[in-house]
């Protein structure tokens, strides 16, 4: 079965939702003038973490991920919960590394731990849960034509340096440290959701690849979206690896996931109020297409993404794997 | 590694805490004048799930071990998440079973679904999570000298079902039934819980028996317990089942695990603000010892209990299993 699926097949019979449909990056429950929010997320050593990840990076990725959705959702985190599954035979001083890594993440994001609770299982997986609260709830559904589409930080560095270890490419020092960091370390913009939260129209968090997010984004708000590709904050050292690979430095960008930037929409007259750097890459528009926009001319975005389920999943690959296995050619 | 080994390796590195420390039902945060409440448990199919079991019931389970937790806390629950671990195989009706069982409990515990997460993975996992808010804190922690401890329900009659199931007994149609019932279908005391947190000083569910429980009560209150044998309100068919296995019927009630009643110690005075049935099963005293008393005297109870990891797990080992094979020889 496919994710989407199941999925589906889920929501059947889950006829009881919180305040928000499910469906975005995090569920929410007003409360009185504020909103909880909350995510969970499963991390699954076969599936999610590559074996040059250290336990102290795997652990921390599991508090970024779900912290990075109670950002999206532009809520400040206020506390983490964890369900452990431990194979009887897994190393303890791998275990003590988990164990760093998360309490590491939580001092980083400045977050106390709720609860707790370990279990054999078969393959290591850590369920991370993340709750928080937000004034105004920033939604994948709430974009509308004329807002500009904005995104966090730099993009491509995490498939980047997911293509130099699956290959073994030979790159200088300075590109593997610098694709390596977002790669095996990326951290959630909380402060720049809290932010966003009063003055944009709606985000969502990079997990499965810029092109499938706005996507998402475009389908949720019932709109459409233009990028301009020359607008994208392509990452160091994501043209090298390209180079090498002859990939469109582009493509990687746009197929790049777990980058854990935020993708938002914003009017144009609130980009003042905006206090952290961003990249302004497009704009919403009402014909309800997801296109690339250049002296070309209008080239639609494919859908790229990872799919849980949807194909045959080898030992230790990592998301963006598939994204590129899907990534129409370059052209 | 032990399960409270691997506990204490994580506590090692997690010096952020919420507003209780880690050790009770659940976590809490203080937000203005009530506490938000948050717990998660895991389900896993290899080491929590008998064969007997149906989709449904494995499903329900999910939600009603995390309600309980939150119940236990003296906490109204608000709402519920999961994680799924789901192996390539699984069939897809057992999955909409499933899928089914979890809407059932939330429409049986009136609750929304506020995020739901699907992942592959070896072996089927259905990570639970409960959010919930209460009025004053119950803990482990609030059991004083002089106050009665008490039960709501009745007991042994999961650790009976189990043994019916595992060892093919013959009992009664109607033996059967009200064990199964009991096993393969716990109830969360919801109710209980929240009217217990107004009157009561202490309280905790009965997860992995109540010998454990009432160890757990004790330490964490830096008291003592004595309980009155006679006074266990030993489940219908309980007796039937410990005849035939020449077992003590009061040891399958102190044994019996993931029964989901509520332990609860309350001053004498408050008793009255009680509207729901329950047993008074004992006292606690300053003496730190957890003893059972009757006319041949005093016996110390043991730590009856279920540590994941402790010993090697057979399939389809349920928890009450090892309870048994831990328990002390009748005597």
């Amino acid at each position: 079965m496919r994710e989407s699926e199941i999925i589906e097949l889920f929501l059947r019979h889950l006829k009881r939702q919180g305040d928000l449909p499910l469906g975005d990056d995090a569920g929410a429950l007003k409360l009185g003038d504020r909103w909880l929010v909350a995510t969970n997320d499963m991390l699954v050593r076969k599936t999610d973490v590559p074996d040059i990840m250290t336990p102290e990076q795997v652990g921390f990725k599991a508090v970024t991920m779900n912290v990075s959705d109670i950002a999206s959702m532009g809520a400040r985190p206020i506390g983490f919960l964890f369900s452990l599954g431990i194979p009887g035979d897994l190393d303890s001083d791998y275990l003590e590394g988990i164990a760093r890594g998360i309490g590491e993440a939580l001092d980083f994001y400045d977050l106390p731990v709720l609860s707790a609770d370990t279990n054999e299982a078969d393959d290591l997986i850590i369920d991370g849960i993340a709750l928080g609260f937000a004034e105004r709830l920033l939604t994948r559904s709430g974009a509308r034509p004329g807002e500009l589409v904005c995104v966090t930080g730099d993009l491509g560095r995490a498939l980047a340096g997911y293509l130099v270890w699956k290959n073994g490419l030979e790159v200088s020092d300075a590109v593997r440290k610098t694709l390596y960091e977002k790669f095996l370390e990326p951290k959630a913009r909380v402060e720049e959701g809290v932010a966003l939260s009063r003055v944009a129209g709606s985000a969502i968090d990079i997990s499965d690849g810029l092109a499938k997010e706005l996507h998402l984004l475009a389908e949720m708000s019932g709109v459409g979206i233009e990028v301009y590709p020359e607008r994208l904050p392509i990452g160091k050292g994501v043209e090298d690896v390209a180079g090498i690979l002859d990939l469109d430095p582009v493509e990687v960008a746009l197929a790049s996931g777990e980058e854990f930037e935020l993708v938002f929409t914003i009017s144009p007259e609130n980009v003042e109020f905006l206090d952290f750097e961003f990249s302004v890459i497009g704009r919403v528009v009402s014909e309800r297409e997801v296109v690339m926009v250049n002296k070309r001319g209008r080239t639609p975005i494919p859908k790229l993404g990872w799919e849980h389920f949807e194909i045959e999943v080898p030992d230790n690959i990592l998301k963006p794997l598939t994204v590129v296995e899907l990534a129409v050619p370059r052209g």
